[in-house]
């Protein structure tokens, strides 16, 4: 696992609240559970919100103690809930919601979500001074300024079950799979998939593709006999029709290709050793980091430690996919 | 496992065939292991025919020893590819077919498949004369006179790891998931796979849906809280639209469900303990009927014990789904 | 599935009471939940006692309604928990535990558990004459009368998942393993495993084994190149150092076994879909078997039916192993 | 994953081998792959030695061509075999090995193993002027100069896999486990495996136990109902008898704990997603780095980059056990 801060409590915290938001992803429990865990050790106490910010206005929080958050650590999906809330984009709704917190002498927030979710969280730190903590929770990996985010390796190993699966297939009936998968407008959960699957291609929106040419490629090498069966994964967030677009060019070239959409099977499920650990960790860091003085950061991975990212760059910065990545890509299906 | 039939043998077998046919399903590697191993300590010498009845009209056979099969019977899909055969509808290539065995000296056929595999053989069969015993091999499970088919076992907990992971999404976002499962025209594997997943309703080709009432009980059981969230299964052999249906009746009842479509994860995988056990019984029993004298059946099940059914039954009849077992898939749900 | 009987009400009962007891088996809780779900549509009352038969003489009982059971079909062990009782063996004990069922007007009782807990569950009813029905919970399979049980298939499967990996190693490093699987006195776990696994022996407590020869054969085939690596499978109920033993025997001649001995993994985990719909359909039926008037019977399999089968044919004959499946296990190794 | 190094070509490579050593981790046949097919398409030769150090002093290689890697990717294990040989240890047979490879004209050797192998690997650098990279496929995480090991991540899932299972046995009858996990000397596995188990107590050989304070304070909070039931982790390179030891003085308290030891079910299966991509990017960088003229090294991971680390420094220092780590896994059980 990546190296921990040792950070020094500077700042005093009598009670603090944590919620997940946004898609969920496996491990948010794991995180809950490290963030109570860690804050009840040290004296603090916790309150859990539930459907997050849609709970936080509504003022739907119970507290939580050791045993709330006993063999949870396995499970996926997130037991405190978790909604999309248009609502917290009304800086209205924002104030009230602060008042709600320090009507309960909640001293601090705790986010865990995506890019989206963090957004909402930096506004909120901005405009009514709580101290925000956020964690990333998504299986996209998709937030600047971390290498890493909750959720994401589970998913890739789902995606695989499924990929070793239709394989199969693929190679029993020798034809092509253009195989979706999930990750928003980033093809890095897609290039991870697609390498650890031995794609024979893989599709991202971060790069221009010409699906003539694609079909041309995989048509041959079917003639040929050297891919007879293959697997093509393909981001989500490539241009809407691309997916059926190949799979036409495909069949003008006498090959019978099969479209998979993986979906939603690709959010839930037991988290994988790697993510739990993650959430943990990084659970259990947010209340040091509060601690020591910290607000309006996300605790995230940098260089392979557990590091500071201000919220103010999520908002302004975009992940990019590492160009090396994509090359070995290539290169393992020459 | 079943109760074994204890055969004599009648009949002498110098050299036999066996392929795989239609969709792939686990286990099919096992069954073709169970026919080579059995043939073998029985002195018969065996071909495996290289993509079901394509490769036998392509006359591409392979020898087959003992080291073929090894290390198989943990893999999915099958390793003598399968193919779905138009031109094996035409008699005369049948004809033509059983010449290429003779040319072999290749006595009995084994024809691994679903029932319009099994069809084929039974046609050829009749006009050639050459013996042949067909093994069901479906995810499916809608062959009539067998209860349990070869992938049958493996497709349902394979949907299974699939709505478990979806109902972690489920209840997290107190959202609505309609699964359609595979299955032709058949509700077996959608009846079993939602009894299994703890599913708030299934849907079955067999028995006639009222989309609007469906849609005005799922939206009157969130109103109330009782079913928040909850996996609706559907059967893929349903009306064409019937998903996307029931998807639309909900959201004019203010319900946001999503749609997941499982496809072909479902047919590949390492084939499930029960499934192996199946296949390497049915494999090996199948030579055992073929020495007995046994030609134009299926090996199936019946009453929980290995039988005899012939060919000709799977044509005329169609299998029906039990209504106490749907009555159960009910009363679970109240 | 299984058939499922038909069966017309004739006795009234208000009010039942529903335990686990011995070890745990995936699929209890899909049982307790088919018990509890049955039971309230059919407007009887449910009680869940906690802890087997302790629970029951502590008088250690609570409520259950529908949403008691909701979220536990695909949960391992039980959530009523379980234990060995064996003040339970003591006659005045179970007048004692019917008293209390009677205090609080309970008519009749369902044990969940193996052939122990249900000779126990004979006795009390002998002795009481409060109505008993019994289902059959066990990895083992083990029990005479049914021939499934609910669990076993789950555990064949995680033996499998192992065995699987073991064989890895295994090949990579060409040696033999000695894999102990679970089973008790009873071999039937291990046959279907070391079948599913293509183990390249068998070992069970029913057949008389000779540590040399056994010995001398795998050391032969290693050294003749045919089987450099393998798997046997020993059941643990053979004689106490049997495995020790042929792992001594085979070092003599020169090879490096390993031994693994699977133990507790293979009693919990996510029930299998086939141990999820045989448990709920059980336990929803058990119900009915009571309304129906039956007592002193545990719900079975038998020829492929649900069948009734009287408590008392439990204690007094024991199940035996297929020859037949051992003869397909001898052959798939030739 | 990690950042990948640019590198430039200032080598000349016209064939190189590559072996496998030591104990099978999972991702090492990911591993061979991208050896092969990132050297095959900069137009390097490639051979594959079978069985480690053995194979190469018994002159036993193949050529390997990009066929020779498909559809291993996802498989456990590793297809060239491997073996220890105590042999290699004498200088004269590693100057023996250089010149089998000489005779082929095979310029250059990469070694994928543990910390022994790599050890090897060097010895025979410095010897022979034959150019050598090394890749860490361990399971147990313990190289210095490498965060990352190629068969850690895969081998933590499977240990928690089991270790869930064992949970839910844990609860239902309210019982502790000790459960043994690999790692030789290092607590590297188990604290991880322990962290994501959400485990009771972790025990690894880094840090002193007292065993009876241990068992007094498992005791403790068996009494006091907040921990009746429990999973203690255990690293095996503890002293011999500690499982066994805390498990006598458990029974002392009048608890009945059960001892698990997962053994080499760790050791194979399917590689995790993090572990194919690891994999394929090191074997595909490893032959960046020859090209670029480095030799002697191991190609490791260090603060999330993937780096060259001297093989010197894997003999003279011990990778330590991050105490932050530690603290927060106990943190997470208060």
């Amino acid at each position: 696992m990546y190296t921990l801060p040792s950070l020094e409590a500077t700042r005093s915290i009598s009670s603090l609240a944590v919620l997940t938001s946004g898609g969920d992803a496996p491990g948010m429990n794991a995180a809950i559970r490290g963030v109570v865990r860690s804050a009840l050790s040290q004296g603090i106490e916790v309150y859990g919100i539930r459907r997050g910010y849609s709970g936080l206005l509504q003022n739907d929080m119970i507290p939580l103690n050791s045993a709330s958050v006993s063999n949870i650590v396995q499970r996926g999906g997130t037991f405190l809930k978790s909604a999309r809330c248009p609502e917290f984009h009304d800086s209205d709704n924002r104030r009230r919601a602060a008042e709600l917190l320090k009507q309960r002498n909640i001293d601090a927030l705790i986010v865990i979500g995506g890019d989206g979710s963090l957004s909402g969280a930096h506004l909120f730190e901005e405009e009514t001074g709580i101290p925000v903590i956020g964690l990333p929770g998504t299986i996209d990996n998709d937030i600047f300024g971390t290498e890493d985010t909750i959720g994401f390796d589970t998913a890739m190993n789902t995606a695989l079950d499924a990929i070793d699966r239709i394989r199969d297939t693929a190679d029993s009936h020798e034809r092509h799979f253009l195989v979706e998968v999930m990750g928003r407008n980033s093809g890095f959960l897609a290039t991870h998939v697609g390498i650890a699957a031995g794609a024979e291609m893989i599709l991202v929106p971060e790069y221009a593709i010409n699906i003539e040419e694609i079909a041309l490629q995989l048509a041959a090498s079917h003639r040929a006999g050297t891919g007879s069966s293959g697997i093509i994964v393909v981001a989500e967030g490539n241009e809407p029709n691309l997916t059926a677009g190949i799979a036409q060019q495909l069949q003008q070239q006498g090959l019978t290709p099969h479209i998979s959409i993986l979906g939603h099977i690709q959010r839930g499920g037991r988290p994988s050793g790697h993510d739990r650990v993650l959430a943990s960790c990084l659970g259990a860091v947010a209340v040091d980091y509060l601690l020591a003085g910290y607000s309006d950061i996300m605790v995230g991975v940098s260089n392979g430690c557990v590091v500071d990212v201000p919220l103010d760059d999520l908002i302004r910065y975009r992940k990019g996919l590492d160009p090396e990545l994509l090359k070995i890509a290539l290169q393992l299906h020459k």
